[in-house]
């Protein structure tokens, strides 16, 4: 998962960039790099390892001059936290300085890339974007937009990106739409962001969200829209709801916060825990979920595991050496709540099981007499193939578990999951979502090795 | 506000005492540091600017062999961010190494370094710590503990400090009690800290609080208790419940969780906000507020504001240069629930009233009706002379100007404070609280200048 | 200017291409990089701005494992100081991974990159070199050797390069064979270097040193001689003798330091100074040459002029802050030496003329009777267009001023050259020296913008 | 081995005291600072590990306002490589800010820091230096000038320092005299330093060397001699000029540059090395000996070994791994030069012999016929307790081997040293040098652990 912004026709749109990227620090912690355009058609570049308020400087962003920039923050994967990793890309074209953000992942970047490589295209990175700047300094379309159109023609799967040729901004989202994207008005100028969110602290004002398939095209403060991209059937990604999007976003229409909260009250009426003293969430992700089940059980709401906020900074060694398991570095329980009592401990979804296994413990070390464990959504089966960083199914622990022997592994009294109907309903009962990893329905054709880019032959270059 | 470790009998004690000074960040992130003391008595310390877990790493920790330490997380004050100014001390004076960590402020610290200063003692630092240890080594007392217990006596204020002398630590709580202080035992080896939330991180039993005037002396897995300081009138600090330490530790015999809670319901029952439609607290200090105000009043919570985990880290310039107030960055309100409401807002306390200012501006542009602003505490009206970093009183926005002049500046429809009263019935109905902040009722003389050493004259040396 | 290796069928390769780029330091300070290949073909890449001794760490050194490396550090020239330029380039193309590293200047390089772009490829650098590898990749040539050879067959100028295909190195010498190239052997493996003194370092002995229009691969410890690139005139580059090169190098089958002391016998034989007292250097380049000066003049040599030389690391403000000039913070005059005398500076070559103006003023401050400047080398009238990174003609005293208004410029009382044909006969004479910037005989055409990328359209991407 | 600087009525004294420092750092590479104290007397400090370019930045330096500094740069001893230990030291005490910067050793700080810590003083570090402090502000003496020379009075050794008493600049030379320290006019003010080669770079003239005994306060611009301290055998250093100084310094009224090559002469006088046919020296510390001895026997001169200047910097770890001996990164042999030829090779003094022998041993792969090794300085039997670091006496070569076994060690044809008499001579024929290293008639009482601060007692502070 990344998180994208577009800036054009604002000044110093470097630091507006800036602070669209640190709203979304939520959707990459990996690198975070920005371009810059100037009035000439220069553009700039400065990319970096690491949390957004520590890849740019002061230094860095004077640098970064110009009325035009684009932005990335991208997520940590396994195996390729390498700088050439990092976007937005910027390469020189024959139409000038051509750069990419891009959000989600390509099904067919691998074969693509390989017919791209025969025919001498250059790889500096093992990211599936990359193939869509080839594609279109390969195009033979007479005009920029069309150069563009045939690229994202040709490549498969999710993306919602944001793309600048000299001056002019390109924001596109596949036409099954998995990832959101919204345009927003700042003073003249105009701005594009992976979430609402980044426009609040932006300053600017939603304009309209991008619908499956929109491609436009943004250019002296105004929004121009291309012809749409070949229509498929629309499947939003549903997690991004469930867990990734920040609940003060709105994304595909919803308020992120109320459909959260909404899930909380279909877990209670659905999975009820009769008899619990208190209800409390795993703090912040499912904050709003225990709200939605205490106010429709009535069980009291409590704030049983308080979060560390400074964890999110590496940590080093020293823990491992004192087998402290991470999840209590990140959390502490309140035994003044847990002690003697039943509690019923919301969470938004259950993954490898290892961290709730921790949690569990610390909470019947607290002193609860009962837990009782309320997930609001359904067990994860499969991996995603569209941009989030699930692991492989190997990992996914209800890939091969019941729920019976999931229980029994986090040593709960009783452990229940919304169904994929239920969380559907709370979502709001459109017939548009990927479940995917829920359901295994997978909207697209998927490859065996996906996801990931295939290392094809045993030679590939790894610039470290 | 500093955090304090001490760590005696525990193999590795120097990563002990960073998980604890981990779990106690909040109590301050200008510098973090680790004495250690390995077997035959000698003491390594390594202090750096910043967050624990930027202060140290796997390397610095190596060097800290011993098991035997003392730690130290110091709150940023404006004037002295300077290396030198970090703790612990770590000196050799005739009986060994002697290490310092303290949490406080000594009142008579400018008294007593004038007259060691006229006596040819030299100081490194402008912290009022520093005069403890040169008592100590000054000290004409015969045997170890008698030297401590003489400085101890000469000194007047707040401190609750961890000492080490060789492989012995000491640990004092000045008979008022400002601080709170805790024993706990981890395997065969004891741990102090300056909150029970550290000895949860570290894997510790609590074994007692330190009450007023206690002075203990840690040695081979055993705690001494050394004839009491001479009492003085309690005065536990009631703004480390209301707002300093963590909610998940138990303080001066409290659950912190709990007291917010019923610091929330006292604001419901006397501060009622008849006709709003939603309740929602400035996170996170205020969140058991919050939900104790809905509980009591049956107001319906909600998370009308979301915080930026990410902020904790420096932040560089570009916010001033686009105007962005500060609290933008660091929260963002939720349109949704906000929109077309009656909203009441709950905080622990208030200051200058600029954040609070500020955010108030936001919930109303996010669509507010109405806004009614409920603080956890009364109006805070003088300085703290006890170690809490607050202003200046001409900083303090309700020194000078009513409640109703704050509501006006503030520019909510309704502002109202728990009285002196309400906060310490809803703190625990006791007779020995310090509430001076808020009531001028000072425990001690307070000098003119207090709270900052005094930069007497204008020759002063700085260690940048 | 720059300086290369390659490493074939060593253990740990990558440690013996950081000791050869160590000494070849003199070569570039602006960056480093190395590029090491694995036994299955993974190759790893890591570059960084700065001196090979701050370019690499131990840790950084550890992850490039293998048996293969080629390296490269880089001279620092204006404009254009950003790691995306630093060297070995390396890129996934067809047949692997494929890695360059590139000593000289290609004069055609604008209109190939021109061309390339059209044809849709991405440049990721400002630097000629760059072109080579599109080249590669586009060949349609069979085999591997075949592309490579097409490539090279393509670009025109001065190349001395290392390139490494899966497990497979290449080097080529230009067939005018401007910069110097030798390979050596080490154990049962094989290395490459821009001069001798590296093979020294890296504990290898001569196998011999590439020729004009040499184009060898080496695999698993042997040399196969390529067919030859099409035969050029040849042009060796004097002022690799002159000034560039190490003293403790020989290449173009020369000893360097021999070199340079006949040209100071030549300047002593053709240009003398009757009546001076001392004969000194501008250490350390020309220290030869005041020694041959010494020994054919009969006038005493001393040390005139002392070199601090912690002068190599970056030298921040403070100095123009106190109008020191630059020169004085690199060389000290010795008094003792130099007061009441008439004294013969020896240099190499004369650029700008501005430290040499400083110099004299110091020796003058030192009290010096007379000053006689003597120049092992011709007036310098044009710029290098063949990688020696020389200013442009504007820049270059010689090229607008005669030797008369140089002398009265610097201050001295005479002030005399060696001829061309002096100069030749002290580098051997041979019909075989590339003297351009002496001459202005270039042996290539030569365009209007070379040396430098030309930044053609106002549109460029600058990754910082 | 220290360097120290002090400044005095010049503006941006910070500045001119970098300057003075890097003229210095040839004295010591392990930490650098300064103190620099502004018009109403404010002292502040900036001290760093690493050499001077490295420690300071504009950024410190624009903290470090005023027109008064000292500053130190330190030398590398074993075992205390730690900040604490990094001078000038700056302490508070009742007359106000005082710092010091020292060069020599104290040979009676042992007693000195015990009895001082047994009356209560605390001692941040573990350098010798640090007692003059205590003593200072524990001086009863009525005026600054009185406690200054109380302290100077009670400790014994050598020492050429700076001291700072608010904007009073105190220097001293002890009265045997080992160290040099010169006094220099800068505009209208004045500046202090260990050798005058600083005063060249920071652009002031020479007023006087200081005198051993010399006690002076400056202020204001004018120097004030104090009454001189009580006389001692005057004992000068005579290994400051054969190695320690820099060549463009005068120093105990001796240019630097002129007394080596008259050592160099005494050799060849002496020591001479019939039938050779090449002299060389071991660059760059023995370049005038060679010269002299060129001269005085006819030997012609050549650079038969060329120095790598980028070994200043940290030398990472990869050439352990190679078994490269450290010698070879240093220096590269001249083949050219040796081949077939009998060689005489000149250093200034032989030490552990580890060095001589590696670079002998690359001389003979170098094809050298013969080699007669020729030392400007008698065997080294003892170590220093006056300021350089020496090893112990067993790591001395010539402690325990006569000169028949350490030439077969080096494995050269003949080995020479110059004799106490010859070298005294060639110094300038006074009966006042310190030759104790060389004849163990040390000018003071000597204790049996000196040079070094004895870690008396198991317990030690030590801050990393």
């Amino acid at each position: 998962m990344c998180g994208v912004i577009g800036v054009s026709g604002v000044s110093d749109a470097a630091r507006v960039a800036y602070l669209g990227l640190y709203a979304l620090q939520h959707r990459g912690q990996e690198s975070a790099g920005i371009v810059a355009v100037d009035p000439v058609g220069r553009a700039k570049l400065h990319r970096a390892m690491g949390l957004v308020s520590d890849a740019f400087t002061e230094a860095s962003l004077k640098e970064l001059t110009g009325d035009v920039a684009i932005g990335h923050t991208r997520y940590s994967t396994a195996g390729s936290t390498v700088l050439a990793n990092a976007q937005p890309y910027l390469v020189n074209y024959h139409a000038g300085p051509l750069s990419l953000a891009h959000n989600g992942n390509l099904t067919n970047a691998n074969e693509l890339r390989d017919k791209l490589v025969r025919d001498g295209a250059l790889f500096v990175s093992t990211v599936d974007g990359e193939v869509i700047v080839h594609l279109i300094a390969r195009s033979k379309a007479a005009t920029i937009d069309g150069q563009v159109r045939d690229a994202l023609e040709q490549v498969d799967g999710a993306y919602s990106l944001v793309i600048s040729v000299g001056r002019t901004i390109y924001a596109a989202v596949d036409s099954r739409g998995f990832r959101p994207m919204v345009i927003g008005r700042l003073g003249s100028g105009l701005v594009v962001a992976s979430e609402s969110c980044a426009l609040d602290l932006m300053g600017a004002t939603v304009v309209r969200e991008l619908l499956p398939g929109d491609f436009v095209k943004i250019d002296d403060g105004k929004i121009l829209d291309l012809p749409r991209l070949a229509p498929r059937r629309v499947s939003r990604c549903v997690f991004e709801l469930v867990y990734f999007s920040r609940p003060d976003s709105t994304i595909f229409g919803e308020s992120v916060n109320h459909v959260r909260r909404e899930l909380g009250r279909q877990l209670a009426r659905h999975h009820p825990a009769p008899g619990a003293d208190v209800v409390f969430s795993v703090p912040d992700s499912s904050n709003a979920m225990a709200l939605g089940y205490s106010e429709e059980s009535g069980i009291k709401l409590d704030h049983g595991l308080i979060r560390n906020h400074y964890v999110g900074r590496t940590f080093i060694n020293p823990v491992q050496a004192l087998r402290v398991q991470k999840v209590k570095i990140k959390f502490n329980p309140v035994r003044d709540v847990i002690n003697g009592r039943s509690v019923v401990v919301i969470d938004d979804s259950l993954v490898r099981g290892t961290t709730s296994k921790g949690l569990v413990g610390m909470i019947k070390e607290a002193g609860a007499r009962e837990v009782h464990f309320r997930l609001a959504s359904p067990p994860i089966t499969g991996p995603c193939h569209y941009g989030i960083a699930t692991p492989t199914r190997e990992e996914l622990i209800a890939s091969s578990h019941s729920v019976e022997e999931i229980r029994q592994y986090l040593g709960v009294d009783t452990l229940e999951y919304l169904t994929l109907g239920e969380m559907i309903d709370g979502a709001g009962r459109r017939n548009e979502w990927c479940h995917a990893c829920f359901s295994g329905d997978y909207p697209t054709p998927v490859q065996l090795t996906l996801g990931q880019l295939r290392h094809s032959s045993p030679p590939v270059a790894i610039p470290l």
